[in-house]
């Protein structure tokens, strides 16, 4: 246990270490290059995440991150309301939106089912996500949650609310990334990617 | 430029770009940890930082940092008063101290003397060092600066101000780091080792 010249700078510290991936090592490191810095900029630091508690909003229909009621993209008029994204946190809509290929709304689960967590359906927005299918009229579904076990659940558990509504449900295509080179592509996604192929456009 | 859905959310993850070694990726995730997290924890962090950079101290002998006018090290009575150790950052104390081999008092410089980045001997407690060796009756001063270029100008600096007092100067041993093979020992090191080699003792 490594001792602190002062209580100030532990507390600092000890705060910076209970993030995740930041060690006590790096979180000194980063205390005392606010020290050094000048006073406005640890005070525009401490203010910034005070304010961003204190007023984050989420968006009512998609749960995303807003500082409206109603979050950018759901208020944009000129984007695709009939078609609707599911996805698991807000860094998924940030890294959809920074592809510039969907125009379509989003619904922010806020996780995936994963018993081993304690998460279930009911911790998620699930049922704000059914209720939104007929009152706005959604004519597509797409499942852009992880590739993983608890995306697959999720994806399950979801198609078995939706698929009473006569909709078009379709998830992200799984494959051989670009730029890879198929020798150090996993044999389970090479697999998909050969059952799924598409034909090939010029 | 990645396009965040909201101001409050743009701030906070500027503010921690702004630290060493995180990026806007790492930045975004401890926001959003910190969002997830409950409101007291964020708030403790804040304050911890404001608090932080309004009450802290110098430590008046030592320049090491404190909660108080006198370091706790420069103020325990049992520790050896003659003995000086000359570190370049509060870091360095800690890990002397952790090491639990001294038993001394520090002079903590903030820096070496590296005209590259513009620090010159006045920008660091230089001055101050030599004007502690009489009044404090200090009888060694040991350097403990890095083992760079800049670490050793500092040392040689240093020693030609205080050359003129009757005291024993030390410098930390450099050698075979303990542990190491010495085939991944690097040759500068390895010489040096064998120059300063000392007397095997049972």
């Amino acid at each position: 246990m490594t001792e602190y010249p002062s209580i100030l700078l532990e507390n600092a510290v000890n705060s910076f270490a209970k993030l995740p991936g930041i060690g006590s090592k790096t979180a000194l490191r980063l205390v005392l290059h606010l020290l050094k810095g000048d006073d406005q900029e640890t005070e525009n630091f401490a203010n910034s995440l005070l304010k961003l508690k204190k007023e984050i909003c989420y968006c009512k229909k998609c749960h995303n991150i807003s500082d409206t009621e109603i979050c950018s993209i759901c208020a944009n008029p000129k984007r695709d309301a009939t078609t609707l994204c599911v996805v698991e946190n807000i860094r998924d809509v940030m890294s959809i939106e920074s592809t510039g290929q969907y125009h379509g709304f989003y619904h922010v689960l806020g996780g995936v089912i994963s018993p081993m967590d304690g998460i279930g359906p009911s911790d998620l927005q699930i049922a704000s996500l059914v209720e939104r299918i007929e009152p706005e009229n959604i004519q597509e579904v797409i499942f852009a949650l992880p590739a993983t076990m608890e995306g697959d659940t999720t994806n399950f558990y979801i198609f078995r609310q939706i698929a009473k509504f006569n909709i078009k449900i379709t998830m992200l295509a799984r494959g051989v990334a670009v730029g890879n080179e198929l020798e150090y592509t996993d044999e389970v996604t090479l697999g998909r990617s050969i059952l799924n192929r598409v034909e090939f456009k010029n």
